[in-house]
């Protein structure tokens, strides 16, 4: 059976895509797959599977040499099991850029596009198959294109993902706008997550040469609430940073309705990271960088010590 | 203006599907494009070129961190120019096993399909534009699918590549067997290179653990030309591999017509590699490997120390 997962610290498109996937291998191809997560998903994902009435992927059991995968969503070894590159590597659908740490035994099927989600890139593999789709799994899609895009507010959008967007949701009869704004709202609802935990819940491991970081963002449209635990969650970086193996833990702060990110300065090494990479100047405990929406596009491209 | 180019020790795919993507890019897409390579082609190449009237492509020049790239047939920056990870790469088109050594700045166009030639996979994402493709398109696109095949006999022929080189070779009015047939000829005439320069022909740097190997194929439709000088390629390997930076040459004379490959033996650690990897046993200074053909899906898989 075909396992068919995404990256740690699931969100909506890694959670939502594999699914899409299973569905077009299982339903539309006649393959037997199944999707799963690496671990509980954030709370916008699980509001999205509630709304859909899609059960919740089992936790991907450990991998073995005999386990043929699909890897969706990213490329990147570190955001995956450890041991991915034993498996059977068979397929690897991804909108990000190459990190080059996964290698197959095998020739292979890849697909990344420079679209703003993984389900759009499947949209397109997918072709008029996704005409008959159920509406769960149209549902799905636009729910990673809405997520991915802050509702088409990321310069990471294409005509693609909106064009898509647009057309999953008229034939869904949904209202863009009020079914992203519940999604924002169910992503923006952090009382239940220790500060450990939110600094990982979006949060991607990245080497900037020798130094190797945890990229952390909180896309949010109640900005207000992450900045009142400002001081507790400078404070629990260095631990999280030490059981993970990295140096530093950036947090951005995203404001989905203002467009602009707040990055935490818990320290020097920060602070001197932000005016290098982000061309600014640092007097306090934070730095609002206007326009900043997308670690992918605008923030590790960006990164510089 | 985008740059496109395939791997070193260019061969009729690497060569013909740059300048079938040229032709994609510049007359479909309407860019600034072209085709180079990395160094002078292999004979059937230039065959190729001069059949269809198409001029040899330019070499390479030095790579800028502003150019912007497509790399074709390879996804090994062993087998690229050696500061390609500094140029901009756009896209990537290929069909070989992920190696996982190329890093790109942002999101970016990959598309690798597990069929046997790079030429296949272009003319799915070519789609319906290929039916107004110039001859000269369609016949290279023809030949990289005859070559990478070796007229279909190779196990890496999927249905897809076959029916598209009879497709081609419909419209373009081609007697398959008999081209095939002047392209296998003109790869077997190598009378005019040195002993070093067969070892490096079609060749590909394969490291094994720590074991770096330099995995060398002649395809040819007269392995005699190539027995015959035995002992003097045998000589030649240790220069070759001092001057490469690598452990060990291999090389296999994979005979097109019998289907099968000739790996010589030039000292005991090709021997012990030889019975390891292909469950033999090495009596003299050569192995017949009855039904090996790709180096692809049957030499580097197997390969075993």
């Amino acid at each position: 059976m075909i396992k068919i997962f995404g990256h740690l610290a699931p969100d909506t498109d890694a959670t939502c895509s594999a699914l899409i996937w299973e569905w077009y291998l299982r339903d539309v191809q006649g393959k037997a797959a199944q999707a799963f997560v690496l671990e509980t998903p954030n709370t916008e994902a699980a509001f999205v599977l509630n709304r859909w009435g899609i059960d919740m992927p089992e936790t991907l059991p450990a991998l073995t040499a005999d386990d043929e995968v699909v890897i969706v969503d990213t490329n990147n070894p570190a955001e995956l099991p450890e041991n991915v590159n034993d498996a059977n590597i068979a397929e690897i659908i991804d909108h990000h850029l190459l990190v080059g740490g996964l290698k197959t035994k095998g020739p292979i099927k890849v697909t990344m596009r420079p679209v703003a989600a993984t389900a759009t890139v499947m949209s397109w593999l997918i072709g008029r198959d996704l005409d008959a789709a159920p509406d769960a799994i149209k549902g799905l899609m636009l729910s990673c294109v809405l997520s991915d895009t802050l509702e088409f507010r990321s310069p990471t959008t294409t005509p693609t993902d909106r064009a898509l967007a647009e057309k999953l949701a008229a034939d869904l009869n949904i209202n863009i706008t009020e079914y992203a704004a519940e999604m924002f709202a169910a992503k923006s609802d952090i009382s239940h997550f220790t500060d450990a935990e939110l600094l990982r819940l979006d949060s991607k491991k990245f080497d900037l040469g020798d130094t190797k970081l945890r990229v952390s963002v909180l896309e949010t449209t109640s900005p207000a609430l992450v900045m009142d635990r400002k001081d507790s969650l400078n404070a629990a970086m260095a631990s999280v940073a030490t059981e993970d193996g990295v140096d530093q833990v950036l947090l951005f702060v995203v404001d989905i309705l203002n467009e602009e990110a707040t990055l935490l300065i818990p320290n020097a090494m920060v602070k001197s990271l932000a005016e290098a990479s982000f061309n600014t100047t640092v007097t306090g405990d934070t730095v609002v960088l206007p326009g900043i929406m997308s670690r992918k596009k605008q923030i590790i491209p960006n990164l510089k010590l």
